[in-house]
């Protein structure tokens, strides 16, 4: 019989999870002699509907990933199969075996504030290396910092209560609801259901009971005495199984150690007061009532403007998968070539995308109370007197990087935020942030759009 | 200096990628001495917007992880420093130590179409077992059940044209993607970019270069022809860097061998027209043309219909994130329990959901033509005329199912909904399939409820 794949990602062999083409470009540069160091930057063009700025994350799996990745004897053996590789020289798959990324990263930092247009990542390597890596770091990239930006509005909606990570169970397969558990914590969440994800990332697990603990005993009342009986201190009990208000009740004769109650389906304004009421009627104002069952960022700013009694919200479903915007549409492009000792601007230019050529860095300009208020994108070493934002992360394939805890990169992207002026935090119909391209890089753009439409 | 963290799952620690709460229970249920054997069952309530059938993906990986599912001692040293677990008895620990799955599990095959309400798994084990797997299996079947519904639409859109997954970027991380290329394969896709899991899968991998191969040389023409030296019998070209038409005519310089086009952006309805006019102009009616770009069932039905010549699809962002409905709501929940010998119903009816107790089973009937006209859910083992769908899987805690290839699940999958009359396949506003519980079930949740609400 066969026996069922699990599908893990090969730790020796990630040089294969990537898209074809990246592999047959490489072979085709490798063909070609083609030794020239190209730079890429990573960017989004245009940020999804009501997202009026990008948390970045997802560097540390980068840096992970770029140290790490390599081809296994049994992943060439594999790609020597594949028919389109039929022309190509044994030089190239012998190229393979010793592939390792030797190239110089610079990133955002992990919890910036960052807009459309802007590079999130520059790569500077040999062009197959820089190639080959494109897929994951855009999948890695695009993916947590989707996350991590849906959480931060979830977060600003809720207003200084909790926020606590739910979502495996509807995250993009198991790996997806840890990595999601990262860029939550990331995006100012207080927790994560997911212990896998608490263990590794050393932030807080939370959970106690589902229904199905309550459903497993005689009645409510029982199961909520047995559960006390052996979790005494962290007794948090889910009473909307059958009713809530009568499930608040069957709580509240726990007493003092009662440490709350999770409400998870039904009116949450209404359900919160009444079992308020009921907790506070038995002494018990100290006992949290934790709300969840599909909330998002408007459904708990309604449930705040409503003055909705609820301690912390447990959210799920639509922060893990962004669900109003559930993809990010990153992109890897080819940004300068050196080709024999001299730096070609290169870009593209067809019907309805161009991009930006040279290297580039993000210049941040703050005002007199340390608020950020423009962008200038402009080549890397103008002068400029706004804050650089990409900072070196690889050198030599060597991570040249302090790199900070999941508790630094929450509080900077914290800190970055209370600098991002209201206006460009609202929920909706935010305010556009202004991003300026330098005079320099406007006139490189030029300069080589007329030369490439020459040799067109 | 920190190294980064991968934060691959564990292979050795499957038990702790799960929600704390399945752990806290397990621990509760252990203290309680509650042996009890309990039956779960995965189910999706409502199908998203759109959605009128789903189709079944993801139990070959539920199955791996049935069969592998462990605590390692560091993952238990974890849980042992965790606060709730504080009154906790070293017996559990002990306990966790020797942890398997020695239960049972039912499923519908992959490929099987399902619809709201109809459990797709059904888990029978000691109630420790069957509570701490629930999060893996329902991320692992919301994600591939998901996707493989959302590429059968865009496969029935695209009327016999291939598609190709081209997805991973944009997949919910690395992992994501490779998921999300078996559940597109299984959904009808032909073939995946994404090289590990053809590798893994035995898919055609597909992919030839992008829009960096044409920027990356001094012009257009020359990087084709250079492609084409490399890969004289797969050189189908990219050709909207600079200007698709343009593009289309330096494409045709190939010649005979040139095997086809690609187009990434703009009007894809005329410009698909107009390079096919170019090629056929110079004689080359067998070059392919190849359609991508932010595609989805939609705009592939829109091509279809204005007749544009494009042989292939490549889509990603929509297709691997199911773009238009990114979560599907699969829930897992307690029907049945063994207390002391006797088989008790379980359920549950708050405000907004109810569940219905007891072991089910899905009939299907079929009318003379085969075609599937109604299912019944009914009680395990009732009399039905129907064909019963869920099928036995894992029988105390071992595989007892022969595993099909993917080959076969894709087979199944196309058998299976072309037994599916159109009226429930539109892509838009499609019928609502009939699932009617048997007058057995009916009774028992009648039955169940009173009994329950009498015991408040």
């Amino acid at each position: 019989m066969n026996e069922p794949k699990s599908l893990f990602l090969p730790e020796d062999a990630l040089g294969i999870v990537t898209d074809l083409y990246q592999l047959t470009m490489a072979a085709g540069y490798f063909e070609q002699e083609m030794q020239d160091t190209a730079t890429f930057e990573l960017f989004v063009r245009t940020l999804p509907k009501n997202r009026s700025y990008l948390i970045v994350a997802g560097l540390e799996q980068v840096l992970h990933y770029l140290t790490h990745v390599r081809f296994s004897s049994e992943s060439i053996h594999y790609l020597r199969t594949l028919p389109i590789f039929h022309h190509v020289s044994n030089n190239f798959f012998e190229y393979l075996k010793n592939f390792s990324f030797s190239g110089t990263l610079y990133a955002m930092p992990e919890g910036t504030v960052a807009f459309a247009g802007e590079p999130l990542l520059r790569v500077t390597a040999p062009i197959i290396e820089a190639q080959i890596v494109e897929t994951y770091l855009l999948s890695t990239i695009n993916f947590q910092t989707s996350i991590a930006t849906k959480a931060s509005r979830i977060v600003y909606a809720a207003r200084g209560r909790d926020v606590i990570d739910f979502g495996t169970r509807r995250a993009h397969g198991p790996q997806a609801g840890v990595l999601a558990a990262r860029a939550c914590f990331l995006g100012g969440c207080n927790g994560t259901s997911n212990v896998f994800a608490a263990f590794k990332l050393g932030i807080p697990a939370v959970g106690t009971i589902a229904h199905s603990w309550v459903m497993a005993f005689e009645n409510e009342l029982n199961s909520f005495c047995k559960f006390h009986e052996t979790f005494p201190d962290n007794t948090l009990l889910l009473i909307d199984t059958y009713n809530t208000l009568l499930g608040a009740k069957h709580a509240a004769m726990i007493g003092k150690k009662l440490k709350g109650v999770r409400i998870d389906s039904g009116d949450l304004i209404n359900l919160s007061r009444e079992v308020r009421k009921i907790l506070d009627g038995e002494g018990l104002h100290h006992a949290r009532i934790v709300g969840s069952g599909d909330l998002n960022e408007e459904r708990i700013d309604e449930l705040m403007r409503n003055g909705a009694p609820i301690d912390s919200f447990g959210v799920g479903t639509e922060m893990v998968t962004s669900k109003d915007a559930p993809a990010l549409g990153g992109v890897y492009k080819l940004v300068e070539q050196e080709h024999k000792g001299k730096s070609i601007p290169r870009m593209k230019f067809s019907e309805d995308k161009i991009t930006y050529p040279c290297k580039k860095q993000v210049y941040r300009a703050k005002d007199d109370y340390g608020n950020i208020i423009k962008d200038v994108m402009g080549l890397e070493g103008e002068k400029n007197e706004g804050m650089p934002l990409l900072v070196l992360g690889i050198k030599d394939g060597k991570i040249c990087y302090h790199l900070p805890s999941i508790h630094e990169i929450q509080y900077n992207a914290s800190e970055n935020l209370s600098h991002l002026p209201a206006s460009f935090k609202r929920l909706k119909d935010a305010e556009s942030y202004p991003v300026i391209k330098s005079q320099l890089l406007e006139q490189k753009r030029q300069e080589t759009e007329k030369k490439l439409r020459n040799q067109l």
